[in-house]
């Protein structure tokens, strides 16, 4: 697919939604939306042992417009300009949570829903955490909790549990860590 | 939260833009935006029995714009509008892979990234599948391929598998039903 012109559509605080007209494989000329994003950083963080009978990990409860309400979410946040996915993952656990990773670790890196965004979520795990002091950006409006293991599963199967970073970023420890 | 004012931005082919004035729970008021979705189903089929040791499933090689290449997906589209999530799924399943799904099973519901959509996916298992004719829609680019469970799990540990949607389905499937 060969990109032959870019319209920006809106540029806004959270978003830039161009239009792009491409030729496709097959030879046609077509238009598609795109959501131009820079890229996020979502981390689960572990207060016990990760590898442990039933740890605790840090959640945070955020109130989304999009939901209408507060969901179950792992701190996770835009990267700044030039900033590294571990860097940004560190910086959204203390200023979400009040804590700080002793260790991080990577899991994946999704693309949340690419029919029409580039947005990717470098996924981490974090341990060995330090409390802080909390740093909120003032338009947040989120609450800390921490959860055992088994009642995050238990969420996760009755459906509470639905952002889909911090659905994966759980399952992918629950499958490949922890069970693999 | 209350939602003051809502003003269109943008009313495209797969996405609808608002700005969204609203007052937050301390009183103070702002500007939200957000993208609009009708919701979508994905369905994650299985050839072989879900239970079995190495069952075989579908998944699909699609084109995207945002990710510059093919990703692996499972079949997956919008709702028409009135359209229910099972029938969708059912629906999208058989037009992107051929095959129609004897036994659909839902696994859970994700808020693809909610800070900036409303989009909600439906996830479900599919089992028994019959093969049918294909229906692809034109700009649609895809590769149908049968991998095996054990195949499946080594390309979500690699990386390979980076799809929001797609991950969830299976490490939901593999955390939950073949481990719990």
């Amino acid at each position: 697919m060969t990109l032959l012109a870019t319209e920006r559509i809106y540029g806004g605080r959270v978003v830039n939604l161009e239009r792009d007209t491409v030729r496709f494989p097959d030879g046609s000329v077509g238009t598609l939306e795109m959501l131009r994003h820079p890229g996020a950083a979502a981390v689960l963080p572990f207060l016990d042992d990760p590898a442990a009978a039933d740890p605790r990990v840090v959640l945070i409860r955020q109130f989304r417009h999009a939901a209408d309400g507060f969901i179950w979410e792992v701190p996770a946040g835009r990267l700044d300009p030039g900033e590294a996915p571990d860097a940004c993952a560190r910086r959204e656990l203390e200023e979400e949570s009040g804590y700080r990773a002793g260790a991080l670790r990577p899991l994946t890196t999704i693309y949340t829903t690419p029919g029409f965004t580039d947005e990717r979520i470098h996924l981490f795990l974090a341990h060995d955490l330090d409390e802080r002091e909390h740093h909120r950006e003032p338009d947040e409006f989120m609450e800390v909790h921490r959860v055992r293991w088994s009642d995050v599963l238990a969420r996760v199967r009755s459906g509470e549990i639905d952002d889909g970073k911090t659905l994966a970023a759980i399952l992918y420890v629950q499958a490949c860590l922890r069970s693999g």
